[in-house]
């Protein structure tokens, strides 16, 4: 391997696709929006035939170009993931990567009028304009979503809402259990915004006008504003922070509004939608600085709890931080592409 | 200053205390306790004389003899004290040192089954026990009580459950808004208990079996099972844990119960209580490693939400952590001194 | 900006440099090697004029590819270099962007019987072509290096060793004091490597077989072999650690060999090439988690010392550690810009 | 056990040694030192009776008081050293403990203008003041001296300096390979310097006009101050960094004459005494924040390398780090008992 460049035995197609529901959306992003479909190996030489998709999110701050980020000893994830098909490790799949960034950030997959409609943009319109374009098996039992962080936290919520698109998922440290996840990243926010006297808007004007990420407190409060825009904002889209920024209080009703996007806690609410799925990867490593590993336990524990059978689930826990995963994801593209019907 | 000794202006009388209340209690700890009484420089020489008493009590694992450790370019507490009234920077007071150390710990200043009845001990037995023995003003206009950490903790409690006994208080980092200050230390909770099998009387077992805190987790674990004594063991002593050990998943229930001990939470039930304090000192480290800077800073936003005046308050935060932050002990002494009645 | 491209004013052209210098080089890294020259806006509208060329050169563990990541809120150094010359903050000049990886993650821009000659391939290959094929200004008064950290290095010593060659470079957290930036490493090694019997060939081994980074050492680890490959090795190619890898013990000979490519270390020896540069930017980030900033300061100090006047030198400290400040390249750059002869 | 005291079974003589070769120390340290002697328990019942010896010393920043302090779950080492004692574990020894302490934290246990003459004070005040007024075998089969860090530096040095008096020696986690100890804490220096103009004489007036510690690198910079006083003072007592404070440029003169200090190199020049050592323990923490493991295990080599016998050498590295490993004394004090001669 040659850490420049690298040929693939599939392709990878690179579009743009133009979105009727993200046009005017309170952000102003774009509602033209990259995205790339890989086709494995054998899907020209085989003109027949119809192929599984699995669906690639990212996490916060993660856009679409970085797929292709290269780095020293480890090949960008369209590379591994090509690598198991080629191979012979997984029967050939097609893999859609998808963009649903934002101007704070991410989008976390969801519907909010803080950011715009992500979830709805993601299974309404991306998944008919794949299924009209490539040779996809368009149903549930053949479509899997995957992704890491937040990109895993969009996996996990996209099935249980959408289960008559989504038949499988993986997610990788995805956002769980968010007393654990969330909430000392609150007690940190308010110390940063003393700062700001609490604003955390003015911090947001002062970010945009210096290098970004050159103050301590940017990682913390950029994620904080942009989730409270996809999860507690206003009807109007005017965003809410879940806690009073000067004492740390939290806001119950804002507070509640987050807790009831923790995959945890959805478990029960959507347990017919979960036991319909085919297969469940979950992973994370067990010094995620978020706890992401305890909400994987937990949200492992809750797939049982509402009887979802063993065998459809792969769960592990493994000897990692939070950062350097992404070689997991051809493990887990691995395993689902095992199991989506075909 | 020399660093080995010092002499003091005033006396510390070092005395045992019989108490009743805790005769029985369910660790097996000692009803008879040690406990010092400081009496000013002129407290001999003025024998019609009746003084201001400041109650002191320590932090978790914190007990009784620690008081008088030394260390390095720093003297022990009872001898800075001694030097703002040899001083004359504050006038004279009584300084009480209470023990309230549990095999687990510490015992929160709270009656429980878990731990024993070590509010009561505190305000029925030790207060009329020492105005019987030393010549205070037995009023809590005369009466005030301090602490750092879980001490701080205590004398914010104690005065809200018990404004008849006293009138001031000075919290130093003291436990407050718990979803900071605990719940992160839950989830390091359930990585730790990995190791045994989610049974924290086992891990219990095991530090009992080998030197104290030689392992990562035993900080951690060991004020977790001592609170779970102190705020939600059951009626018969059982000690039951705020979370699930496995999943993290918080137990309603309990963790309310918890809830119910914080500070923050309580300035509305305990309004009264609050508005009817001479002085209030409260500071913190901007950097606290449980994040007492944003709960010392909710505390004091509650109590002008209440409606105490502003000139009865000291709120200041600094430039520091949770340790090494004795040198404010004396700063609010002073302060308490020039303000309880005499 | 939208995260996921850009357009620029000038133009990149992505070529390949066939090496005969590295041929056969002993890590059997390849002899073809790509390079990017990016020509600024105006250079095709006035085929004329010739222009200064600033080389750019990588990091440890950075190669080529690397140079078009992208991240959220940043665009990459060749579109940030762009913008200095598209919005006229900076003359025109010619930017090239060299490979100088290997199997070890990098080579120093030394020449070295543990990696191969790219020293050499820098200033007596890389240089011709791109003078040969692009309208450069070709004289060292025209002609700058710049880079980050083993970037920053190379900037460093290059101009020092052919002045004939290069007259400016721009340091940003370059190696040196080798004392603080190499020294702690080793201790840390001897760490690691216990795992591996003091081996640290072992380690290699067990790195190149599972995934990179993986283990807590690899950085460490990775970055003191390819060192050792390029400081200390023997004259057949054998890499030598500086250091007894069980007992931590430097081994004197090749520790020199180590120091004597310290740039603070190289001033005295080279001060008649660094009196000749007419331009010398150096900064750090005050926190540089290698001690850099120490180092840049003795590096400027040592400038002082052999005379060097002060208006030909840019210092600066900034509170930062040692990522993140990528945001320093195009001021670099544009400093440069303005001094170079044109 | 209760945490706030305990019986002992053999006794505690808490004395004052009046010392001549410290009158006149040049930081005005008093020549009246206190210093504890410990009889074991049967060191009365039986008066015909003579005693090994085992001399302790203290950390930097330490002095003989602080062997009183109390903790929680952990009793201090007179204790836990007399309950060896009384539980038969080990032969009784009377052990001293001996003061070293200076204005700027420690002594080394060394002879230096720029502190006083401990070294000597130690060996020929103390031990002879011992010998002449307890029943102990006084000479060096029978006399061990022991420590930790600092202290089990002064362990090391002591004997080997003088083999007529100590003939066994325990270090736990003493100073050792100075580059991996030391160095790293110089660049630290050079960075909490630049707010004092690299003055650490102005750092030393500003830390002892507030309260101690409060600042964050007051820590580095007392070691630094008290470790040039003791290794690199000129014959006035001129205290001088081995570096400069600006640039961290290491001082080659000065730094050697630190080196000349370092128990590793000085293995070979003290062969002869180390070899008449009767029992030598080594140990340290595998995590210690000085790397003084490492330094351990080169101490360790050293000791084979000039053909010290197996069978005299404890050598062991244990999961720690620096602080909390006070449980390590007893077991070493236990080793040397059954060693000494008797």
């Amino acid at each position: 391997m040659l850490p420049w460049d690298a040929e693939m035995a599939g392709q990878l197609h690179r579009e743009t696709i133009g979105s009727t529901l993200l046009r005017g959306n309170p952000l102003g992003d774009p509602h033209e929006r990259p995205i790339w479909v890989y086709t494995p190996p054998e899907y020209s030489a085989r003109p027949g035939t119809r192929w599984p998709a699995v669906y690639v999110i990212q996490g916060y701050t993660g856009h679409l170009s970085m797929w292709a980020n290269r780095s020293a000893y480890k090949q960008p994830f369209p590379e591994t993931a090509d690598a198991v098909f080629a191979s012979g490790e997984a029967p050939g799949c097609i893999v859609v990567y998808v963009d649903a960034w934002t101007a704070y950030g991410g989008s976390q997959f969801v519907d909010s009028p803080g950011t715009g409609p992500y979830h709805s943009y993601l299974v309404d319109e991306v998944v008919p304009w794949v299924d009209a374009r490539y040779r996809t098996l368009a149903q549930p039992a053949s479509r899997a979503i995957s992704g890491k962080s937040s990109g895993g936290f969009g996996a996990m919520i996209t099935p249980m809402l959408r289960p008559d698109v989504f038949g499988a998922l993986a997610t990788h440290a995805g956002d769980a259990l968010y007393e654990y996840a969330y909430v000392p990243e609150f007690a940190k926010a308010v110390r940063y915004l003393r700062a700001y006297d609490g604003d955390i808007f003015r911090w947001w004007e002062d970010f945009r006008s210096r290098p970004a990420f050159s103050a301590e407190g940017d990682g913390t409060l950029l994620i904080l504003l942009g989730c409270a825009a996809c999860f507690s904002a206003d009807p109007d889209g005017t965003v809410r922070l879940p806690f009073d920024p000067v004492t740390g209080e939290l806001v119950p009703e804002r507070w509640q509004r987050w807790l009831d996007w923790d995959p945890v806690r959805m478990v029960d609410r959507y347990a017919d939608a979960l036991r319909s799925q085919r297969a469940i990867w979950i992973d994370a490593g067990t010094r995620d600085e978020w706890y992401l590993d305890v909400g994987a336990t937990a949200f492992r524990a809750g797939l049982t709890r509402i009887g979802v059978p063993d065998d459809r689930v792969h769960f592990e826990l493994f000897n990692s931080g939070h950062a350097g995963i992404d070689y997991r994801y051809p493990q887990a593209l691995t395993w689902l592409a095992h199991r989506l019907e075909r």
